[in-house]
């Protein structure tokens, strides 16, 4: 077996917690200075662990391992949400770099090979995970030239800033890996609740998202009297309030759903607003209840705009695909969490997408949870005791070492 | 009776839209370079009048006469909304300019003294009708050291820059006028529709405001289980429905009512909104059905409140109280509408709020209306025939001559 050295697992963690440090969290959004520095210090470190260390096109740093007869591809993503947290998608990528080093230093693992990998732009600041799909070759370029941030920066002016234009997109070669495995904190509170240490992704969620649009008139909101209304943020929010009740109907144990962005034009007190849209949202790990809740949406969206009195479009943004773990992979993280932290684990779905989602289309692949205390996520605040990174990188190291013994 | 001049009435309101012109409208924020230069023009034109004009300390514009032994106070507010059109407040100033001149003119009206005025904001750029509340000792020092524009512009910052810093604020001798009248376009379709050419304001609405503040829990749209969650924008849009049913079955004919402004925090696809508000605003010209739905919507909110899973506040911003027109002026403004367009006129409420409504409480009020094109308003195409411009110009003058002629 392996043996991680969880003291160089959290030092390795604090140094790259440097890179855009924001209290007690980071702030080092994809292609930001702090986020190239950090990239090259990433490419240092799997330099430093014997690796042939590359930064490609799109910013992916991956550590290619020359020697090995079989391959895990292992990592995460390591640039971080706004003043997000420490943890978060670095965890996973630290965790690969402690297993590349783990096994180099085990003669016994020699023909096993780690090369650990951090992604760029899981967290869409530019796009929609940029690296593990450009890697998995479902990045077109036509997307890079579209892509842009949200304060509107274009994806090619921040590559060329950041010193990446010109390289070459590194791509996946299926046949070089065993499969790809991901270690992420949980961003949930379930693992926290229960006082339990691993998390065995069973399947990440397919996330659906559809556009509504509500065209109204826009009216003085003193001199129009009600019968000669179209009031789209009234048409909006009462077909809100219907799509609540109905999903609440249909959901399954795991099914969520939110509607997170609402515009309202002009958005002013006193005129009626002559436009509306919100972004619906549901997730769920069964394809059979995104398929339901698609239906109901389209067939409210419908009736409202049937029954007036403003005109109402849906435009679906993207229909979730789950994806589901490799089962064998799960079986053994499984055995690896119940030989270090017996009966303090459990299966259960990824609420949040991950990068292994994109790989899972092309390898086998498996994913590791560990507990975020309070579930809280996305926030500098975000945290997990020392105890249980330590811990995770040792379970996570056993479950990729059964992993790449097994056939 | 006084003579108005038509033509001149035309001349003198294209003239004034040349300040701050945008396309078939006007762009004239209160204090804008444009705003303060009609202002000194409107001044020039008042003193061609015979009147003494003075620009106050908050902008309004006053054409002075120092001879009549009876003086009407008339008037409207000469700045526009952003994009605005060209007649809205502008033709009541236009009017109360022509119908200065017309008694001038008139040796038999001789002792009848017309006091043109042009307020500053009514449009709410930095306030709420700062320069009629100025006027009539309603606008405290704080409150213009506290203001600000939309821009976030102090509004000191604004005066200074007009010019108008150090000058005195001018303040209503109520013993001086037998009241004030106020000309303006219709703002709805009403009179449009019917074919009518003179509206006899009753009363204007009270507007009723109400700050609604929704507070939940910010969280991770896919890892935060339904029952855990506390999505501010869920329960602010299914209250906002439950406003919507019961204001429909509390409302008397008149009743208006408008969610206009929401804000919905982070409003993010993929964030649970932790916070949620929105301005409800309901207008009539009955007071009991302002009180009625105040009642239903503080019920409604407190039912929500105490549901959960959302804590929420309301917060009342203004209490709208219903301005009365003096019932002997609508007589004569009534009856000189019936002469010179006999049949094409009706008395009606202002759904807007007008200058009129401040002045109503220090001294007798009366407001007359002229079309407005398919009753468009606050955009630049709003219009209004010429015709009709002129037919209103010459009722306006002769009721304020029965007016001033009562007792």
């Amino acid at each position: 077996m392996p043996q991680t050295n969880g003291e160089r697992v959290l030092a390795d963690l604090k140094r790259l917690a440097d890179f855009g440090r924001y209290k007690t969290g980071v702030h080092r959004p994809t292609y930001s200075p702090e986020d190239v520095a950090s990239r090259h210090w990433l490419a240092e470190q799997f330099a430093a662990a014997g690796l042939d260390p590359v930064i490609d096109g799109i910013g992916n740093v991956i550590g290619r391992n020359p020697h090995a007869s079989r391959r895990l591809l292992v990592g995460s993503h390591s640039e971080t949400q706004p003043h997000g947290g420490w943890l978060d998608g670095a965890l996973g990528v630290i965790y690969a770099l402690e297993l590349a080093r783990a096994f180099a230093a085990d003669p016994a693992l020699a023909e096993l090979g780690i090369e650990p990998v951090a992604w760029a732009d899981e967290e869409g600041h530019f796009g929609n995970m940029l690296g593990s799909r450009s890697f998995t070759g479902a990045l077109p370029e036509s997307e890079i030239e579209a892509g842009k941030s949200r304060d509107g920066v274009a994806l090619r002016a921040a590559l060329v800033e950041a010193g990446l234009a010109g390289r070459p997109r590194e791509t996946l070669d299926a046949s070089r890996y065993i499969g790809y495995l991901e270690a992420h904190i949980e961003q949930g509170d379930v693992l926290d609740r229960a006082g339990e240490k691993i998390g065995i992704v069973e399947a990440i969620i397919g996330n659906s998202n559809y556009w509504v649009t509500v065209t109204g008139e826009q009216n003085h909101a003193g001199t129009t009297q009600m019968a000669r209304r179209k009031d789209a943020a009234a048409v909006l929010m009462k077909l809100a309030a219907r799509i609540y009740d109905r999903f609440a109907e249909l959901a399954g144990p795991r099914t969520v759903w939110t509607i997170g962005r609402v515009l309202i034009d002009p958005n002013a007190p006193s005129i009626v607003p002559g436009r509306a849209e919100m972004q619906v949202q549901f997730r769920d790990t069964d394809t059979a209840y995104l398929q339901r809740f698609e239906a109901a949406l389209l067939e409210l969206v419908a009736a409202a705009d049937r029954t007036g009195p403003c005109h109402i479009e849906i435009a679906p943004i993207s229909r979730g695909v789950p994806a589901l773990m490799d089962p064998a992979f799960q079986d053994l993280i499984e055995q690896a969490a119940e030989r270090r932290a017996p009966g303090m684990h459990r299966r259960m779905p990824s609420g949040a997408g991950h990068d292994a989602q994109i790989l899972s289309r092309r390898i086998r692949a498996g994913m590791m949870f560990v507990p975020s205390l309070k579930g809280v996520s996305h926030h500098w605040s975000e945290d997990t005791k020392e105890e249980d990174i330590v811990l995770g990188a040792q379970v996570f190291a056993d479950a990729a070492a059964s992993i790449l013994q097994s056939d």
